[in-house]
């Protein structure tokens, strides 16, 4: 906070809706870990039930941090640049270990079980997305942690980051959207149109992921509730543009 | 176009990126005629074969047209609001007509083959894309066609109708995404995991949807491909501030 001023206040809503998202983000935990646990016999690593750590970690990882990394510079709007970017990165990064945990799930279990992988759309859109979510991940630490990229190239980069970011939190969704169905009509194929509650839990969870990254994206995507520069970053971005006598980077 | 002015131009690299969309959206349609012609034995609507106008529409209306519909105020940047406004309109009310003819599909399919409604991931998040979408239209009429609703109104509701109808798009394409599991899991259970033709074929229908998606999506965030109004426009917007003594709507 500035000296003097009184403290910082977020916009009307943005709190509220952010509140909701947590919510809704529990929720979907819980929701989960009630499916696996009610119905598909609970998690457990070196076992029969090792399968089930990947849809776990996977909301975990891939929905729950990844979305609640996005929110970031929404929610610590008024603190500096350097400290929220760090705690961006963290959250990707914890998402990816927690990912790659569910990844390694399905692949000793493929092994155990004599399945064969990567042949269903869901494991092609999961791990495109794994994989390019990692990618993004390196991006985003050259770009803007490590102190080597020009002033002009990470404005060029910034909105190519955000659009790559939301989508790869949409597609990380849709993916698990994919994995309910394909795990439901592995496991209840012959009672799931007779509206069992393990289907109409699952396609709940469905339902919740959608909710969680509307509300997600709705908080992104506000134009007013963007994170505004402090007033030391805009003297400093008006010192470099005097310095260097370009325009604003990437326009 | 100004008299005496040069035509006005589209931004570089718009134009190739509407290409691509086109492309792909053509491909998207070619690729699942293929699928249904070559595998699944076609389409026709009084037979058995009547699912399978359930897919081809829901590909063409809620899919491509919609995407269309979309770009038309990037694509037609330089014409009259007025007429960009009913192109868009028109678009989209052709696309609910189509995927009407698809919903029918199912259902009448459904009841010749005994088979319940409304049980599955796909078909919950697909009827409600659908509804939610005609809201959408019937809402976009009234706000933006009729003459009824006031200059304040509309530009509290724009912003709005703009997230919510890239979200019904990638809703859409979600829900196209379900819909091709499901239906591999039910004609070729055994022999997906054998990575079969028929398997691949729709796994990259699928792909190529997420690949149209992520171009139209890439085309309307664009910040610098936005449709500049044009000066008459300018002039009348610039009147009414003057007139009310507002500031901006939305503001």
């Amino acid at each position: 906070a500035m000296d003097g001023a009184p403290p910082p206040t977020s916009p009307t809503g943005l709190s509220a809706y952010v509140a909701v998202s947590q919510l809704l983000g529990l929720t979907l935990l819980a929701t989960t870990g009630a499916w696996l646990g009610r119905y598909r016999g609970g998690v457990a690593w070196h076992s029969p039930l090792q399968f089930n750590a990947h849809p776990l970690c996977m909301v975990l990882g891939m929905v729950f941090l990844q979305g609640d990394a996005l929110l970031v510079y929404r929610v610590f709007r008024h603190e500096a640049k350097r400290s929220t970017k760090a705690l961006h990165a963290l959250l990707h990064g914890l998402a990816l270990a927690i990912a790659l945990v569910g990844i390694i799930a399905v692949f000793e279990s493929h092994r155990t079980k004599g399945i064969p992988d990567m042949y269903s759309l869901h494991s092609w859109c999961g791990m495109a997305t794994f994989v390019l979510y990692l990618l993004q991940w390196f991006l985003g630490c050259g770009f803007f942690l490590f102190p080597g990229a020009s002033f002009s190239l990470r404005g060029w980069y910034k909105p190519q980051h955000i659009f790559f970011g939301i989508t790869l939190f949409i597609l990380s969704i849709a993916s698990c959207l994919l994995g309910i169905t394909e795990m439901l009509l592995f496991k209840i194929s012959d009672s799931y149109s007779h509206f069992v509650p393990e289907g109409i839990l699952a396609n709940t969870l469905g339902v919740l992921l959608v909710a969680f990254g509307l509300v997600v994206g709705y908080v992104l995507t506000r134009e007013e509730w963007k994170r505004p520069p402090l007033a030391e970053e805009l003297a400093l971005s008006m010192d470099f543009k005097t310095l260097t006598e370009g325009e604003s980077p990437g326009g």
